[in-house]
């Protein structure tokens, strides 16, 4: 089967989440001791947990993984960011020997780190954290043409779900996505204005933070982009062989896998968002199984999120990526578990009346 | 010596924080292989801690603890809410015993939970995590006299503060403030009217939730007891006596021993802001010692934390109480020292280039 059949069998295997067990989980919290609603969004995650694992109470996370997909960019060589290519694999090295930003979070909220190289243009040594499973060194520069071919983009689709179901097959029961490519917030935004319709001017944004001038020259190759593909949002894997990243069809796959699974995937930033737009129009019934980890600072993550009508946990101004705003919101998303199988009802507790 | 004057004494212990360790912070977030500014609120807690430890990096948070000062209220008697008085030790056994949203939300973060009892009404039996420290069975009706004396108010402080204090020597190193009392947003409210300046109206919520006839009557009464005392913010004593409850004063003294030990205090929602404003007041310098956990749905927490230039790090729309988004924040808190300690620097990284 051609790896465009095996993405398409894949979004298949995407079950609706299950309304019943959803049901289930709002009447249980109505009788926990508690007044009524008063956890708020705390709840809203749990009805998502139970209504994707279709189980009320939902199984409580125990072993979160952040999966951080990389790639290079061609379009870096316009000069959409200070940061030269090789940082891209300088991170990895930090994310390997544990000493980067997302190391430090990971190890907070109880989390695995792995890392995914579907498309990184310099060496990469080996390492225990570190899968092999490249496409292609980078992507062709896309605002000149495609920046990989079709099969190239299913390709990357499918070796993020095959690093995904690796780990759940290893016990990982909770998602959360990670993205290192550095330059990976202009595809981001190409993606992010080919599934909402929106300008490039509302949703290209300063990534790890540019200057006006750079911003400027971002956001006029994010417009030629759009204008030189004219990507169409009804045929998603080629809106990402034309203006996406490598990386950011390896968290389409992720987060198909996941849903597949029925695991609950926790979207980081600006890079998630966009790789869930594409997961979106492959499978409308994955969004289902998707929390957003936090509000970035890229206007493009907001936009998105808005069109998934998913609304963030965290508002923290973070913009560094690597999986560390969704990692943040993991202890949220294991508290919201951990109340509709913990707590006790109101039928169990002697001396509270029922239901004020 | 008094009570009052040994509040005074307790209040002097709390030394301001260190704007050297500070400025350390801000330059090493500068140095982390991030670009600059990109962890946002994260960096500014990171930089909080330093300068409330005196160190950089700061110690991470090992032993987090959250301490629910429980009290019963006078002032229910006049309908303030639907739920009885005996539902204050009805929740205290479900804190013991492990089945309310604050165990299940402790677990999940790697809290210990402990209920020191200043002013419960009802008898409770003796439990590992129940802490007796009863100054008097529930404060007088606020709304008719003073709530208690001001050796009561000095009483409970310091309970309060010697609960703290063996906490803090038994290992403790981040506290959170919890709380249990049927009717304590009313004193809360009446609290935070006082030293805020607001009027009842804009600082009167609804609590656990309670309909439209009751919220006029608890405003009306908050209102009410604002006249009939007339608290005087610079008599902080004064206040926490004639309008406050038992467990608010037990916070205070949560919040100024934590402060003088140097150790973070983690704010819940509307109670713990009232009493940090009792806090402030006795001690200015107390305020840096503190983090809001997040934005309750009450309205006076809010006044509360504008007033003390306090901005929240989660707004989940919780009303629960017990130190739930107190407890919700600490995985953050925890992450923000553990970027300061074990993040590398662009010196330590080969391959990458310094302060793009």
């Amino acid at each position: 089967m051609e790896a465009e059949e095996r993405v398409a069998a894949l979004a298949a295997r995407v079950a609706p989440v299950d309304g019943e067990a959803a049901v289930a989980a709002v009447r249980r919290h109505d009788r926990l001791v508690k007044p009524r609603g008063s956890l708020g969004r705390v709840e809203e995650i749990g009805v998502r947990l139970a209504a994707l694992a279709r189980a009320c109470p939902p199984p409580v996370p125990r072993r979160p993984v952040v999966l951080i997909a990389a790639g290079d960019h061609g379009v870096l060589d316009r000069g959409v960011s200070p940061w030269p290519r090789e940082v891209t694999a300088a991170m990895i090295a930090g994310f390997c020997s544990g000493t980067a930003a997302v190391n430090a979070i990971a190890t907070t909220v109880g989390a695995e780190v792995l890392v995914v190289d579907v498309g990184v243009a310099s060496d990469l040594p080996a390492h225990p954290r570190l899968r092999r499973a490249r496409v292609r060194p980078g992507t062709a520069d896309l605002s000149q043409g495609p920046a990989m071919t079709r099969a190239e983009a299913a390709a990357a689709v499918l070796a993020g779900a095959a690093a995904a179901e690796d780990l759940i097959d290893d016990g990982a029961d909770l998602l959360v996505t990670g993205d290192m490519g550095i330059g990976n917030s202009t595809p981001a935004a190409c993606l992010i204005a080919a599934f909402t319709g929106r300008p490039a001017a509302e949703v290209t944004g300063r990534g790890t933070g540019i200057d006006d001038a750079t911003f400027d020259l971002k956001t006029r190759i994010v417009a030629q982009a759009l204008d030189l593909h004219r990507p169409d949002p009804g045929d998603a894997l080629g809106v990402l062989a034309a203006v996406g990243g490598l990386e950011h069809g390896a968290l389409v796959g992720v987060i198909l896998a996941g849903a597949a699974r029925r695991i609950p995937v926790v979207l980081d930033g600006v890079n998630a968002a966009a790789a869930a737009l594409v997961a979106a129009a492959l499978r409308p019934e994955a969004v289902g199984y998707l929390l957003a980890g936090h509000r970035s600072v890229e206007p493009g993550a907001g936009a998105a999120l808005d069109h998934l009508g998913l609304q963030p946990l965290l508002d923290l101004e973070l913009r560094l990526g690597e999986g560390t705003g969704g990692l943040l919101a993991v202890p949220i998303v294991v508290a919201a578990a951990a109340v509709l199988r913990d707590m006790a009802t109101f039928d169990e507790m002697a001396g509270v009346p029922h239901g004020v």
